[in-house]
């Protein structure tokens, strides 16, 4: 018997290969047991990230997200179908764990920050030894890409998902020095009018596949209000006075 | 002639030298000049980081910040000081950029998040080609050490400086999901009290040196009102249903 396995929530970065950390590179070539979520039908990102690190004789275990395309995404089919995906994958993991291996969980940007990483570090981080290695975030990624400082000195910075109603990411802009809004999908148009209520469309910026070999930056005034594909953020820089 | 040379920003990331990215480590093993802030009498905690990738042969440009403990931190003094030392530097790092050189600068955290970089970006981007390799920020280097997802879904994320004044920080807690508060120092009696005020004490996380060999996690209910040393920061989780 060798006990349990260990839990290992590893950051890819935010999409340039490049960017993966050193610890993280060093765990994924050594580990027997890789985990990473999916959607079905598609490849995952996170994999591709790593995909030169990975030993050749790795054990892959995808955690293939049901499809829920015909649900309403805040309804209460969605979210249980989405919570017994999550308990099923847990408990995939766990079988590993429980049979004395380690898994590493690809997780892209940063396992902690809105990671889908997350739902298996709270059901299984209280029963197995679990170890953490932050990533560079795609929010850090796209503003690097930007080449735009996003906060500095006493700034207030806020992350907002570009899902709130419109009054509310409004009225957030503009009590905030600095923001970055995720989640732009379809809500770009209502993204610009509360920019716009908030006074800060002028300076918000656009990015796309933040580092990326395809990346694009543009001042959002320049972007028209087609779908944002998943991989794009709003910048709203602070750090006004630039002295 | 070989031109000008390149302006490279490149995060190091939050104390472990491990968690340096691949990218970072190219580029600091191949450069020929690096420049890092710090303050005079004391050795740059950037470099520490990157020393085992540094080549003998490498020049180092030490930025030294000017002794200002006896100027009050928000006089004019203060903020002129500081003006004339960031243009002297950025000037010193022009001078090497002019003679044809690529200068890297190695900054802790990511570049373009509340880093000295900034100040050089600000004054050289728009003149010499510049370059930005995004880091780990502290702040996931802390929430990783303790274990702790910060954000998840439609969360608010806000990030807040503990100079703030203390109804301002209470208020700015009480509308937020989730929050980290940076520059924690001597203000901890104050961070409590608005925490306290707002409702959110007693999920507070407090992460002192995350990532580094001799890092500590607490309950900041349990952490005594002492000054916090420089790398120290106070969490509040979000994600309160965790389904």
């Amino acid at each position: 018997m060798t006990g349990i396995g260990r839990l290992i929530g590893v950051g890819v970065g935010p999409g340039d290969p490049e960017l993966l950390t050193l610890k993280a590179a060093r765990i994924i070539a050594g580990a027997d047991v890789v985990a990473y979520f999916a959607k079905a039908g598609n490849a995952s990102h996170a994999r591709r990230i790593v995909a030169a690190h990975l030993r050749a004789d790795a054990t892959e275990l995808p955690l293939l997200y049901p499809v829920t395309v015909e649900m309403p995404r805040h309804g209460d089919a969605y979210r249980s179908c989405l919570g017994r995906f999550y308990e099923e994958a847990a408990a995939a993991v766990a079988a590993v764990l429980d049979a004395g291996r380690d898994v590493v969980v690809l997780s892209e940007g940063d396992p902690l920050f809105y990671g889908s990483y997350m739902h298996l570090h709270v059901r299984l981080s209280p029963r197995y030894p679990t170890e953490i290695v932050p990533g560079v975030t795609g929010m850090a990624g796209c503003w690097s890409t930007a080449g735009t400082p996003i906060a500095q000195g006493d700034d207030v910075l806020t992350i907002l998902p570009g899902t709130l109603d419109e009054d509310d990411l409004g009225q957030r802009l503009a009590r905030t020095d600095a923001a970055v809004i995720m989640k732009v999908g379809r809500n770009l148009p209502k993204i610009r009018r509360a920019l716009a209520a908030a006074g800060c469309l002028d300076r918000a910026v656009y990015v796309e596949r933040g580092t990326m070999t395809d990346c694009l930056t543009t001042p959002l005034a320049a972007r028209s209000d087609a779908p944002a594909p998943y991989f794009s953020i709003v910048l709203v820089p602070g750090w006004r006075d630039r002295s």
